[in-house]
């Protein structure tokens, strides 16, 4: 669209991957997005100039992953303000780009309530906005601090769990700064072991069906040096047998109190594997991602996706190698019905650790975590 | 080649699916065969009327699948018998099309010894084409009773182990008629299963990388009119879980003395799930796929394959949808290494049952499988 248009990449391919970021030149305030439809083909970004541009590359999945979202909902309030469109439009819209994804519309309020808060003690528009961007960049420092913070306890276990370093990590989906305001959650700690000079390999799973492994989490991991290798999900059974796993690190969706894990589907499967083999199995996410009000595993709903993200494999938005792409390729019979949960559920018992900003939980029980939620609420609704 | 043309499927659609007819039409002897490569998307056969064809055929993966590539390779030194072209040197080129494939040279050789037999008890050429023709024939019958014969023993042992009837299977891979002069291995318990009225799911791996699942199993489910829903190899996790996994049929690629079984990656995760759920895990595969000379599991060479397998996703060679394929579409950065073995191992312990077309074998030990080949070996060998 006409506010939406892209840059070409930089060549010097810094190390950074900052999946959006706010600026300001002469001609207005923008936020910049890596679009990650185009990846790994291409590094594209795009500029929003306005909520609806940053609402369509929300629904356009450009821009993706649970806390990302939040952050780019409140600088999509933030931008509205800046540039004097309806604010409150603009957060209804926002909000309803996804409206299962609950950080969005958490970020898009944020910066909502700010705006309104200073409306509210008399200030004008100007300060107002002011007001909304400093919440939406309080809400990504905060989001990078937590992922420093993380990656922090998460390689502190991983050495005390795997004494002698070379850690080979098996990690599932992506969950670095594509889907963060910092460097992520299992991918942080990941990082933080390979800047240590502690990481011998990280086996990337493509992670069926969308191939988030393959193509976002291959691509940070290329761009940051790191040593990985990619596999088919199943073939992480091949890797386990041979011994080659020293650890299994993956995000989380929503943690019930008893600590359930609902994270991408694929990571139960590796979950018991882990068990089979004796493998840590260690999960990666900040606190706000426990759900106290979700008791149980089996009361996390699982979002049943379309079955054509199985039957057919659809191609980054590019044309690579001369080929044209951009739809679905079919490859299983027309009218084939698909299964195709969102994510799956692992039970607490199959859990070794949960890492999060404010420490580890192991072994994982609701006590332990009703504990660690206690120590942090006050902090994070500061 | 000009040797290998293309026929349009026929609109009747009948229920068998033979993967690879012989048909003597005015012209000349011909062998025909379902390309495998179109599917699911076009059913087209080609047609080869010289050993050269066939032997294109087989490297393209028209034709695949080790007990149906023994057929082949034996109707294709008959065809070359029949035709006066030199037996010698088609079945050299015939052994050579795919060096790993055991079962290919078996086939060959087979036909080759029933030819040279005829010449050298003082046959002419016209006789000996007739024996070799009736070895590839024989083969093909035999391997179609092997699978009926699996076909009964496994609905025998499933009904054992799952009273009451309503079987929800779940398979790896493809193992049924595009795989076998008969019904297959795996499928064809499923598909009896079916035909009895007791198949009341047959949950479909899609099986990465290559998506035999996807393209060939659902393909021969859909065709057969069986209950089958796709799902990628890690949302069997989920399955299992949610308690909708009542058994787990695969085929083998390699048996061990031991019971350990080697087949498509992927098997041995369904494996250690289905231990964990309390599901049964059977193996279906001929006598013959039993291999004396390898001790365990831990003596199975596994073969790595091309990473671009993994690093590309490869549509079927038609045009779907108006989207031109034919090429690898890049899912992963360039330059991104894969770990891609084509294989995994799943131990004896983790068996439930191995079916032959000489019966079932449970609990897997080395003693009951050898006595299980002793059984058949002087039946298999006449």
């Amino acid at each position: 669209m006409a506010d939406q248009y892209a840059h070409g990449s930089d060549d010097k391919r810094p190390t950074e991957i900052p999946a959006l970021r706010w600026e300001e030149p002469p001609e207005g305030p923008v936020l910049i997005l890596l679009d990650q439809t185009r990846l790994p083909a291409e590094e594209v970004e795009l500029v929003c100039t306005d909520a609806p541009a940053l609402v369509e590359a929300i629904r356009s999945l450009a821009v993706r992953g649970a806390p990302l979202l939040g952050i780019a909902g409140a600088y999509g309030v933030a931008l509205a303000a800046a540039r004097g469109f309806d604010v409150d439009d603009a957060a209804a819209a926002l909000e309803g780009a996804r409206p299962t994804a609950v950080n969005l519309a958490v970020g898009v309020r944020r910066a909502l309530a700010a705006h309104r808060g200073v409306l509210a003690r008399g200030g004008d528009e100007r300060e107002a906005a002011v007001a909304a961007l400093a919440a939406a960049r309080r809400l990504h420092r905060e989001d990078a601090e937590a992922s420093a913070r993380m990656a922090g306890h998460g390689l502190t276990l991983l050495d005390e769990l795997l004494p002698g370093g070379g850690h080979r990590i098996l990690t599932h989906c992506n969950t670095g700064s594509l889907v963060s305001g910092g460097e992520g959650t299992a991918f942080a700690v990941a990082l933080a072991a390979h800047r240590a000079g502690r990481l011998r390999r990280l086996w990337v799973d493509e992670t069926r069906p969308l191939l988030q492994g393959a193509r976002l989490t291959a691509y940070e991991a290329a761009r940051r040096g790191m040593a990985y290798t990619l596999l088919t999900d199943s073939a992480a059974g091949s890797l386990f047998a041979a011994g080659e796993v020293d650890a299994v690190l993956i995000g989380a969706d929503r943690i019930a109190a008893d600590g359930s894990v609902a994270n991408k589907v694929g990571s139960y499967p590796l979950a018991v594997l882990a068990r089979y083999h004796h493998v840590p199995f260690i999960v990666v996410a900040p606190v706000t991602t426990v759900d106290p009000q979700t008791p149980d595993g089996a009361s996390i709903e699982v979002e049943q996706r379309p079955g054509h993200e199985v039957t057919e494999v659809t191609a980054p938005r590019v044309p690579v190698a001369g080929i044209e792409a951009g739809g679905g390729i079919l490859v299983a019979p027309l009218g084939t019905q698909a299964y195709n949960p969102a994510f799956d559920v692992t039970p607490p018992e199959l859990v070794t650790a949960i890492v999060t900003e404010e420490g580890a939980v192991s072994p994982v029980t609701t006590e332990a975590l009703a504990e660690l939620c206690a120590r942090s609420r006050p902090v994070t609704m500061s």
